[in-house]
C-alpha cells in the first residue's frame, strides 16, 4: 500500500461514511439503506427493517461483572432497541457468538438465558445465528428483523424548524453504573476480599447491566396516532445523537439543561463522584432512550407520558446546536459521545 | 457453577442443538426457524429468507496468505451460497466488521471494495452493518436477506427414499488449495527469500480464495420448474452435509465414488500430497456447491445441466449413509467436516 491513514484520524461515524460513499443500491426493495438505526426493506410492498450490532469483549462488555445472562439480554436489547427506533416492531432475531474454549457449556447456556428471556419479554423469535471459536474472548454478533406498517419507519432525517426536541425515561444512570463498576473492579483487583459497596446503588447498575428497549414509547405513539419526525435510540450519547439528527435533518437545536430528565440516584452517584449529572446525561452511553422529534401540535399528547420529556426544540441550521443552562448560559452541543476508536 | 462441561464434547451441531432445544417461537412470521441454512420470514403473506455467519481471523481466514479484497469477497459469498441453498434469491446484506488499530483506512477500503464487488456480480444491496474496535484480529459478521416464491423454500428435511443425490460444481479443490497455501506459508515463514510455487494452481487457489456461490443452479432449477426436495450448500464437507440431510429428512443414503465430481487440477495436487482425491471430496470444506435431492422423475432434465452431477440415491433410514467405492466396496459415510471444536 502506498499509504496509510489511520482509523482514528476518521472515527466511527466518519469511516462508515467513508467506506460506504459509493454503495449502489440496485432493489427496488431496499427502501432505507446505511445510516439509520436499521435499513428498511420493502418487500412484496410491505416493509421490514434490518438491524445489526456487533459486541466485543474488552471493548463492550467486561466478564468481570456483567453476569452472562445479563450479557445474552443486553445483546437482543440494544438491537430491538434500534427497531423500535425506526418506529416498528421487532420480530426475529439471529444471534451469533464467538467462543474460546475458556467458556464451558454451562456458561454458554447462562447467556442464553438471556438470550430467551429478551425474546420471551419481547415477543421475538430467534430464528437462527452461527457458532464458531474464537481465539480470545468473547464474541457477539445479533441481528434483528421487525415489522413496520408501510411507510409509518421514521428516520433520523425528517426534523423540521420548531419541532419539539423529546426524550424517554432518564439519562446519564448506565454510564454512571459503569464508573462504579469499573471502581469496583479495581478495588477488587487490589484487594480481592474487600466485599463490593453496591449499596443503593440498584437502579445506575440495573441500567447498565439489564437495559431495556423501549417498546412502551413507540407503542404509545401509535395508540396516539403521533409520528415522530425523526427519532434514534440514544447508544453513543445524548450530544452525539442530537447532533446525527441535526446533521441529518440539515437543522440546529436548542435545548435545556433543567429539562433533561436525570434520576435521583445517578444525581447522587455523580456528585459522589464529583462529577456534573449534566455533563453524565448529556455524553454518557448506553441508556438505550429514544430521542426523538415531533411537531408541536402534539404537544398536548406527549405530555401525558411521564416517561416522556420535551427537551428542547428544533431551530433552522444555522443556528447551530447548543444548550441553556440552569444560569441562563448558552453552550455548542459537541459530541463527547463514545467514540470506539479513540481510547 | 457447579459442574462444567467442555464445548468440545458437543461438538458445533450439538453445541447448537443443545443451546436451541428449548426456543419457542411466538410470531405467525416465523417459518423456519434455528436448523437449516437460513430462516424463513413470512412477512404479510410473502416470504423472506435470513441468514448470518461470523468469521473470525485465525479461525476461519488467515491473513497471511488471503487478500483483503478477496476477504471481503467472500464474506459475502458465505451467506449468498446459504441464501441460494434455500432456493432463495439474496437481496440485501450487512456487514458489520471490528478491527484492531493494526488496519488502516486503506485495508480496509480494499475489503469493501471485495464486499461491493461480491453485490455487485450477486445484485444484492448493501445496506447497514456495525463497525467497532477489536482488541486483537479482524472479525467480520455477515447477515443475508432474500426472497423466495411463497413456499418453493427447500429446506434439509424433505429428501424421500429413491431421491436422486445430486451436487453441483465439483469438490475437494478449496481444501486442496487451503493446504497449498499452509505449506506456501510455511516455507515463507522459515524461508522469506523463497518465491511461492503456485504455477498451475490457480484454480484451487481460486476456489479457496474467491469463491462463488450457486447462482446459477437456482435459476437453472426455476426455470426447469424442478423444486429440489431438500438441499443445503456445502461448506463444511459433503459427508457432513449428506449426513446432515440424512439426519434431517430421516433417510438413509448411497453415493458412488466414481460419480463424484472432481477437477483435474485437484486430483493432481492431492496426488502431489499423497492424498486420496476422494477423501478431499468428500471431507474438504468451503468448496459453497449445492447438494441437493430431487425426484427420480426430473433425472432427463438435470443431466441437460453439466454442472450438476448425480452422485447416488437416497434410502430408507435404516439402510444408513454409505459411499461405493470404485472397487464395489461399501463403506459407511462419517462426518469428517470441519468441526470448529476440535483441533
Amino acid at each position: 500500500m502506498s499509504s496509510r491513514t489511520e482509523i482514528a484520524t476518521l472515527g466511527e461515524f466518519g469511516l462508515i461514511d467513508h467506506l460506504t460513499r459509493n454503495n449502489e443500491i440496485r432493489n427496488a426493495s431496499t427502501v432505507v439503506s446505511v445510516g439509520d438505526d436499521a435499513a428498511v426493506l420493502d418487500h412484496f410492498g410491505k416493509q421490514i427493517v434490518v438491524t445489526t450490532d456487533l459486541l466485543i469483549e474488552g471493548v463492550h462488555f467486561d466478564l468481570v461483572y456483567t453476569p452472562l445472562t445479563h450479557l445474552g439480554y443486553k445483546a437482543v436489547i440494544v438491537n430491538l432497541s434500534d427497531v423500535y427506533a425506526m418506529n416498528a416492531t421487532p420480530t426475529q432475531v439471529t444471534v451469533s457468538i464467538g467462543i474460546s474454549n475458556r467458556f464451558s457449556v454451562e456458561a454458554l447456556e447462562e447467556f442464553y438465558e438471556g438470550v430467551y428471556a429478551a425474546c420471551q419479554k419481547y415477543n421475538v423469535d430467534l430464528v437462527g445465528g452461527d457458532t464458531t471459536t474464537s481465539n480470545k474472548g468473547f464474541i457477539i454478533s445479533v441481528t434483528a428483523i421487525g415489522e413496520v406498517t408501510e411507510n409509518r419507519f421514521v428516520k433520523r432525517d425528517g426534523a423540521r424548524k420548531g419541532d419539539l426536541l423529546c426524550v424517554s425515561g432518564d439519562l446519564g444512570a448506565a454510564y454512571l453504573g459503569l464508573l462504579l463498576m469499573e471502581r469496583e473492579k479495581k478495588i477488587f483487583l487490589e484487594s480481592p476480599s474487600v466485599q463490593p459497596d453496591l449499596e443503593e446503588q440498584d437502579y445506575i447498575l440495573r441500567r447498565l447491566l439489564k437495559p431495556e428497549a423501549r417498546k412502551d414509547i413507540v407503542e404509545f405513539l401509535e395508540k396516539n396516532d403521533i409520528q415522530p419526525t425523526s427519532m434514534m435510540d440514544i447508544s453513543d450519547g445524548l450530544s452525539s445523537e442530537i447532533l446525527h439528527i441535526c446533521k441529518q435533518s440539515n437543522a440546529g437545536c436548542v435545548l435545556y439543561e433543567d429539562k433533561l430528565p436525570i434520576a435521583e440516584q445517578s444525581r447522587e452517584f455523580a456528585f459522589k463522584l464529583e462529577l456534573d449529572p449534566t455533563a453524565c446525561a448529556l455524553s454518557g452511553g448506553e441508556d438505550y432512550e429514544l430521542l426523538f422529534t415531533i411537531d408541536q401540535k402534539e404537544h398536548d399528547k406527549i405530555v401525558l407520558n411521564e416517561q416522556i420529556s420535551v427537551i428542547g426544540y428544533i431551530t433552522g441550521p444555522d443556528e447551530g446546536a447548543h444548550i441553556i443552562t440552569r444560569s441562563g448560559k448558552k453552550h455548542a452541543i459537541t459530541a463527547q459521545g463514545w467514540n470506539a476508536f479513540k481510547q
